[in-house]
């Protein structure tokens, strides 16, 4: 059975610290027809604001460890300027966005990292997408611009990957949608050599990937995310996309980046 | 002819800083019954932080002038950390809160200031809210919590007064609900002498109101929401109440505050 079509869009990267770049994005996301929901990560201005504040960061396997001062600095640069920023260009390219944190119309249900040796601090993790209540926000018209901050039942505020919300929204959209999940950043897709924007791999199933794998020819930084696309196919989404912000139009319309298939 | 009740209810001054007194306001807030949308002020914070980061404030008339460092530092603290931190305790509290801009939704459309001698920066001057768009979230059960941030229809975001937000918000849905608008602060209502907690004014008319500004009897900082109060009461919102945050449930039941009328 064919449902309607759900464009799930992660942009991340340094697109959005690049004002220019970002307002090209928004443009290409404002043209996409139909059903479409935004997931924005946070960019380098949350490092650029503690470090200026003295507040010392810390990564542990790529995530933030996020105190409680580091939460209030993400809260109000994810959630507050970055967010609204897109929102209000939005507004202005005729595009009716809603700005959303995963607290708002407990759209996203999380709690608090656990780990047996690591303290993440304030680190959400997924439990649940209210998909039925994004759901009737686009069927109003609106389209949802989605934050990478949550909150646990307790009330407690928390950092939550991007790349992860977007995962679990497509995931949970696919109930009632085609979903197709579009990780879009500074590079044109996945790389044969990371430095060449021009060795583009148009297309790739898991066999092709594991064999890649193992040549080491998948630059470790997108090994996450590929992994994420295929247990998104696993649950239900159609079709995973990974490319250019800029490029918007033609990923979705298969001309440029990777598709990320189970064929 | 009766409509159903909504309850308008900004909360400002130094509550917003103070994290147990907030708490205890979010607690009575969340207990409410009906309809209600809150309009939060940004308290402190913002000023905190400029000073933190070196960025001069300058205030005309009690307006912040808004440059555009000042402005990213109010959208980041108002409608990120202060706007996201309510919703998430409402959200704990089992109000099913959404926080929102002016651009979020296109709840409010305004345009940057234009004054003949000052210039204000980016600040916003509200042409209109949609009240049909806040009707319609809380008809599918959501509480609005609105941040005093909106944006002009060439998506640049603007610094706006909460009172003022308040207030047009209160005379917009008055179309469609009985509207009581709450003022709520710190201090237990209007008072006779400003030092004096216990000499709240319980109820105030214009006539009243009149005499007791010629008597200078009025604290000047008060002026402007009483003028506001009246304006709004002319504009078709039922009652309006000042007082204190804390007290929420018996500003509601009239047993505490300040009532102004137009009797």
């Amino acid at each position: 059975m064919s449902l309607e079509n759900l464009y799930v869009v992660k942009i991340g990267g340094n697109i959005i610290d690049a004002e220019e770049r970002l307002l090209s994005f928004i443009k290409e996301f404002a043209l996409v027809k139909g059903k479409k929901i935004l997931i924005h990560g946070g960019g380098g201005l949350a490092t650029k604001l503690a470090d200026t504040l003295g507040i010392q960061q810390q990564l542990i396997d790529g995530r933030r460890v996020t105190n409680a001062e580091t939460l209030k600095i993400v809260t109000m640069v994810y959630a507050g300027y970055i967010n609204k920023t897109i929102v209000a260009q939005l507004q202005s390219q005729e595009c009716d966005a809603i700005g959303l944190c995963g607290a708002d119309a407990n759209i996203i249900q999380a709690h608090k990292r656990t780990h047996p040796s690591i303290d993440y601090g304030f680190v959400g993790d997924i439990d649940e997408v209210n998909a039925e209540r994004l759901m009737k926000f686009m069927n109003s018209g609106l389209t949802p611009i989605i934050a990478p901050i949550t909150n646990s039942s307790e009330g407690q505020l928390l950092n939550t990957n991007a790349d992860t919300i977007a995962q679990e929204i497509a995931k949970a959209m696919s109930r009632y949608y085609d979903v197709q999940l579009v990780y879009s950043f500074e590079k044109s897709g996945v790389l044969l050599d990371s430095n060449d924007d021009t060795t583009v791999i148009p297309s790739m199933n898991h066999s092709y990937y594991s064999a890649l794998k193992e040549e080491k020819k998948i630059f470790a930084g997108m090994i996450p995310k590929i992994d994420n696309a295929f247990a998104a196919l696993d649950s239900g989404v159609k079709k995973v996309i990974i490319g250019n912000a800029e490029e918007l139009t033609s990923l979705i319309n298969n001309t440029s980046g990777t598709k990320i298939t189970n064929e």
